[in-house]
């Protein structure tokens, strides 16, 4: 069962908080895969027990960061090729926030700061991420690098707020990137458009479980699971995919190509049983 | 009020059933726009009283045609030509049927000739329709045509079955041939996916009923009528849309670009209700 | 040949700079059409003798803001109420810029303090447009807004830089409000992405001249001039085009949906000739 | 090295001609990864003898058919269980055949016997594999099927004449067969668009090397191998791929996401030096 498909590969995975988190499953499963790692998230999580504790597990070390800060992401990836032994082969940006959201403005109402710290914490972060990392030039031949999105960058979801607009932006920057990196030194970087999934991040948006309900009996194959992301994630890191870039990926158990499913639509009409 | 939009303009419009018909609606404004033209349908269709009566109040000729018989259609464009007095401005292909679906076959228990007809009724035809037109040179520089598609073409609808496909297809062949046509003869070929509409073929689809209401809820907009469509057609004929072809243009109340709207998040809440 | 499209309609044009602008075209078709309007612009544009003749000409008086002040947009939209006599039927968004391009910064190794107000001028202003216009309810029922957009939101071009995020953020804002606007006052909300055009913006792009050359021969309609693009635009702000919302319509002659043209191709292959 | 991903898993590869072939290198891959499975083509295809060494050299019988038959398609999978000892557990389509470009038919000018031929063969028998083993029960759980396909679904390539509407038919077809079979027997279903390979059927296409030269040039990573495309269609046959499901998935170094690199524009600028 052990199938090695990170064997010998280091990386550097941002964003894991908890077992809810992708993240988090990304860096079990990479580890399973034999990969070796470092793992960054914002000072106050890395704090936290449970974070702790993943770095004990994993045999990964913790490196604090704010995914803003250019100085802060030129210090992980410092430390981690010290510490992991050469550059990097992979990457998974897994951040996302937005005050709008948390402060319950609507989408009619925005605070432009907080659209600011949207933008830059969700996916301007992946900008200063791959501009650190190639002008360091930090990351390997045929490195492959991730970033965590949301069908809402393609359509609009009462309540996502702008968290569609940074997750558009976040896929922009991955195009726009993978391009130059690609041409250049042959790293890939793809965006994975996930399943509304029950982390603590997805669990803020509003109505969410409403939608969670809805996603799943649109999809095909239910709504994907965190687990199940990391699994493909970890076949986007290994070499069998060394020819996919600039591309987001769907992993939403068919929801992106559905525009009604029996499920969906059985329990939908009953919302109208028993009312003349 | 009156816009003169096709002023002088040459039409030959496919598919006019009933008053339902979007076909009948595009026939109805073209006439007030200025626009000359004349219809085809089936043989059957072209002796049903409604259909005469159409003819009669736009001044229109009835040109009987099966749309999938070159032949037929080599009679429409040249008896146009003839009683138009010149090239052919504008083309609506309004044409669409499925005997898998009339007959309820199971799209996992499809009658193989019934799919082929389908793929010819509902989509060769209009590669066929576009071959006579080139091979006559019998539409002007600049001309316009449109043939009418439904979502159904990017996302999957339960029910829809193999007119999905055909809607594929039938998008697939506008590209293909608006490459050509545009390029030698500045003729474009567009696309319109209009939202579902309770026309004579749009209600055979199984379980429209909820499909529509659903599909208005999604809608910031609601569902587009056929008026309304045959309104937007209007400007895709006109020389104000001069550069736009090889297009998919989505006439649907924005429902393309929805993901989830609170309207319908509010129905589907509701089927939810006193049932713990 | 009056066609009224635009008759008793009002609105607001944003980013008429001089006559090669989209804005400026737009301007002098919406008059043609019936329209009356405001132009806007920063302070410095409005200064300008070009800007200030098409002022007179058109009728239309010019209210100078930073299209990033909420402030001056507030002072836009009611002064445009007052001087217009009533609610806005269309606006107009045609503003970008980027400071990465115009002082030569790569894309990996973008200037953060630029990427921001690239952002903010390109799509954040768009989002503040129509929020100020949400609030103070300034746009009629069945408005229609338009900005201007680019491929680049969906495939990366060398050289368009940080601007093909910014187009791709500007899209997503479009789709979002689009949602918001539609369901609760039927204003719709669209962008147009228009072919690569010779205004004093576009020409600032790095390798500008080979692109125009090569886009317009793989465009089967060869690329749209601004001229034609205004005529398109108008039919959008008419009201023959009322449920179509959130979308971003290509105006480009087909070069969108192209992946090679034979007219591309044997200009390319030239490129190899007379070398073994 | 041997990662094991395809441990104990049954499969059908159709479509392996000659060591260039897609299929081909899939099954020397499959093999590798520890799948077994049978082989077919066409009855001609099968008495070519390097057809007969691929079978020989992976072990897979060779069950010849004519993939638009719906009876050889029973008969292989029922023969493919028998020999295999159960349930299918992945299927690969890599077929199509255009008569209309062989007889160098142009699109304008199509043949429709050739049209309603190229649509069965390269289309339409993917429905007929999916009914038949939907129908016989012959797919397992999770089991996963992916087709070839190419970006001229989506855009238009000069000289891909029918094959393209072939291709866009073929995608849909999985689109609505993968919603069905993946909601009642989770089985996925997806297309994978591949960079145009020197294949024997690539090779017919007309203009095929300039083409070649260009995508390549196109691509960040330039075009993607057989060998490449076979190692992505292992892992999307693995069980680390399982909620993805009615995608088309691009393996193509980059080129569906790209507008205009610096490599290919050099290139096209070429073309016009020493030509004032």
């Amino acid at each position: 069962m052990l199938q090695n498909l990170l064997e010998r590969k280091r990386g550097i995975i941002f964003g894991a908080l908890n077992d809810k988190s992708i993240a988090w499953k990304v860096a079990e499963k990479a580890k399973e895969q034999g990969a070796i790692f470092t793992l960054s998230n914002t000072p106050a999580a890395c704090r936290m027990g449970e974070v702790i504790e993943l770095s004990k597990r994993t045999g990964a070390e913790l490196i604090p960061a704010d995914a803003t800060s250019v100085d802060d992401l030129k210090n992980v990836f410092e430390k981690s090729q010290e510490i992991l032994g050469g550059k990097i082969d992979f990457v998974l940006h897994s951040i996302g926030m937005s005050l709008n959201v948390r402060k319950k403005r609507e989408y009619t109402n925005l605070d432009y700061n907080f659209l600011g710290k949207t933008l830059d914490i969700s996916a301007i972060s992946f900008h200063k991420m791959l501009q650190v990392a190639y002008q360091m030039d930090a990351i390997s031949e045929w490195g492959s690098v991730v970033a965590l999105s949301y069908v809402a960058a393609q359509r609009t979801f009462d309540g996502y707020n702008d968290m569609a607009d940074a997750k558009a932006l976040l896929e922009s920057i991955g195009r726009s990137f993978g391009y130059i990196y690609g041409h250049e030194r042959h790293v890939r970087i793809n965006t994975v458009s996930q399943s509304p999934t029950a982390t603590t991040a997805g669990s803020g948006i509003q109505g969410f479980g409403g939608l969670m309900d809805f996603s799943d009996r649109m999809s095909p194959l239910g709504n994907a699971t965190a687990d199940e992301c990391a699994n493909f994630v970890v076949t986007m890191f290994s070499d069998l995919t060394k020819k996919i870039t600039m591309q987001n990926l769907f992993h939403d158990g068919g929801f992106s190509s559905m525009g009604m499913s029996a499920r969906a639509m059985e329990q939908y009409n009953k919302s109208f049983e028993g009312k003349e």
